[in-house]
């Protein structure tokens, strides 16, 4: 049988990250390529103690078809959780979805048309790019500096039908965007009526104080709003609970709905109703504090280890949240070419090309410093820190 | 702001299902609207018992994020359930998804170009029109008869991208496709080169006898096969858990992986988890069996009711499963002009217009059989007698 493929099926590729994260999972290897959060900071007990409870107070509702909006005190929540964070939205603007990346599918779904034009970070989050290139986009990429994008360079973007952002702790830089930065580019946006989709999964990963307000504080969600906000509970509970949420306008919640009734009718009750358990009366209150004094700890071992063992013109800069370490390499080096070796060596990274929307920089390279415990981060950075001392020039 | 829509954005819509439901929420009604399975059937004490197991012994695998092609003991059952039905597959063709919408929306994704061809029983399941409709398709309508799509009706679909069908127990008309009538579709769309994809949510619902083998036992789900194939643990277990999977041709297997990983990365596999647990020693062997006695009860409940209180000139087939009559009402009378009557007499259906790929037949409708118990069926139908039995003919 001939099967005829839709012409947006060229634009599905293999995940280079999932490819690698297969070659790592061989014992020995110490893998700093995954994004994934530390088991550790699941929250086990509450999970046995709200599981129970669901399914002894509520069980028919839990497992019977539920609205494709999601479950009405979970959106209150968010909604509550939003505006401590400066963020204005009232309930019935958040969408419950099936992980943060589905949030990202539905808004590709109903704001791509093929050839129009999306603007993103230089490198972004590769998930982001996979959800929305089906949709055939084409995708102009916005310079930035330390500090975050440039709102000059948003220019570029003119015409585009939104620019994709993560302020905080960026998938796969670490970045941070600074409160000027944020207000600037909100500013810019606005001037050339650019909507703005913004996504902060890792924002409550901060480490010595919370990040600056969300750009959609400035923007706007409500009506005539001009930001759309993604958010995710896979981060601060567990992402296997596949659980996040869309926040948006009132001009795009409806096609947002409808779109997401389409592709699954609802996230799934059950996981709706445990995750409000768990949170309703302040847990993560408790809980976040202890996984941000892990990560920090994970983080200082691996900026220590870098600054030991990585060799001259290797630079990178010290997030202060999230998850990841960003390194560039010097230019002759070709990370993916070094990756069999550093595997070879006991370590993985993920080579930064793929987060690139037109690739190239083949120069740089992700680490994750939230998987690995501190003593295995040390021994793993030394040992793609020999791996680069005797890297040859690429070819 | 002005947010600019992707041109399939004109294609979502608003459930009319959903609508219906939401006014027919109201105390005293009695609804026959859903398509909701009954909530007395859902295993609570199972579930009880898995997720306790689940969250002792693999807590962190089961919140972790996990494979996008879904737990693999729990392809592993579905291959292994299927072969008893008669279709043979390979674990490796199993693709757990977020409910059988999203293997829906994800065969859509991947074979639906605008303005391509996609066949479809006339009237069919409505959430697979709005899966499909995004995709920009023409839809081309197959007639059948009591046994079934008429095979000769194929050649409409000549050049079409897939025919979309439901053989057993269809929603909305409740119709099961005999076995010769399966062997001449699969022959005729194996002439014409036309792929089936074959969804399957009620087939374990029978109340006499099993239905007959799938079409994609005969079509073939292998290397070269003609049929895409979709499960759902929604009607034998509970929908809340949002568990489906379909099966696939290697020829388009990576591309429907792909798609998946860009819509939500992975089912969340503590419900993956929970769900296997529940199933692995054979506990649908005799819980399904529970369901269909129940279900069956129910079924000659509305049988002899539409008997009793329908008035001359409505029509019917009694159906041997699932969970759906549909009806057809004298030509002069419009469903949807007297579902107001019916919700104020204390009842409530579905006007069957919204199955139609092209709408129309007016005169149509669809009653649940399974979320009321009898005695309130009995009621239901005699209030819709009487709003029949005074019905003036449509304007």
């Amino acid at each position: 049988m001939n099967w005829t493929m839709a012409r947006r099926a060229e634009r599905l590729n293999p995940s280079t990250i999932r490819e690698i994260l297969k070659i790592t999972e061989r014992p020995g290897i110490t893998s700093l390529a995954g994004g994934l959060p530390s088991a550790d900071t699941f929250p086990v007990e509450a999970m046995r103690e709200a599981t129970a409870t669901v399914l002894r107070d509520t069980p028919r509702e839990a497992l019977q078809y539920a609205a494709s909006e999601g479950f009405a005190p979970l959106r209150e929540w968010v909604a509550a959780e939003l505006a401590t964070q400066g963020l204005q939205a009232h309930a019935d603007q958040v969408l419950i979805t099936t992980g943060s990346q589905q949030g990202l599918d539905l808004v590709g779904k109903v704001l791509i048309d093929p050839g129009s034009t999306v603007a993103v970070e230089s490198p972004t989050y590769l998930g982001a790019l996979q959800a929305f290139a089906p949709y055939e986009p084409e995708f102009v990429a916005i310079d930035g500096d330390a500090d975050g994008p440039l709102p000059d360079a948003l220019e570029r973007a003119r015409g585009a039908r939104f620019v994709y952002l993560l302020p905080n702790y960026q998938n796969p830089t670490g970045r941070c965007v600074s409160a000027a930065r944020r207000l600037a580019l909100v500013a810019r946006a606005a001037e050339l009526g650019l909507p703005i989709v913004e996504d902060n999964p890792y924002g409550d990963l901060w480490f010595d104080e919370a990040p600056p307000p969300p750009l959609s504080a400035a923007a706007g969600v409500g009506d005539g709003g001009g930001a759309v906000y993604l958010g995710s509970f896979s981060k601060v509970l567990a992402p296997g609970l596949r659980l996040g949420y869309v926040v948006a306008p009132r001009a795009l919640y409806p096609k947002l709905l409808q779109a997401k009734q389409a592709a699954d009718l609802h996230t799934p009750g059950f996981n709706q109703r445990v995750v409000h358990e768990v949170i309703k009366n302040g847990f993560l209150q408790h809980h976040v504090p202890t996984i941000r004094a892990r990560y920090k700890a994970q983080r200082d071992a691996m900026r220590d280890a870098l600054q030991a063992h990585l060799p001259p013109g290797c630079t990178w800069n010290a997030p202060v949240g999230g998850m990841f370490f960003w390194i560039e390499l010097p230019r002759h080096l070709d990370a993916t070419a070094l990756l069999p070796q550093a595997v070879e060596a006991g370590m993985a990274f993920v080579p930064g090309s793929a987060f690139y929307p037109h690739g190239g920089h083949a120069n740089t390279l992700r680490l994750s410093f939230v998987t690995a415990p501190p003593d295995r981060i040390t021994a793993a950075v030394a040992a793609l820190g020999r791996v680069l001392s005797a890297a040859k020039p690429a070819a």
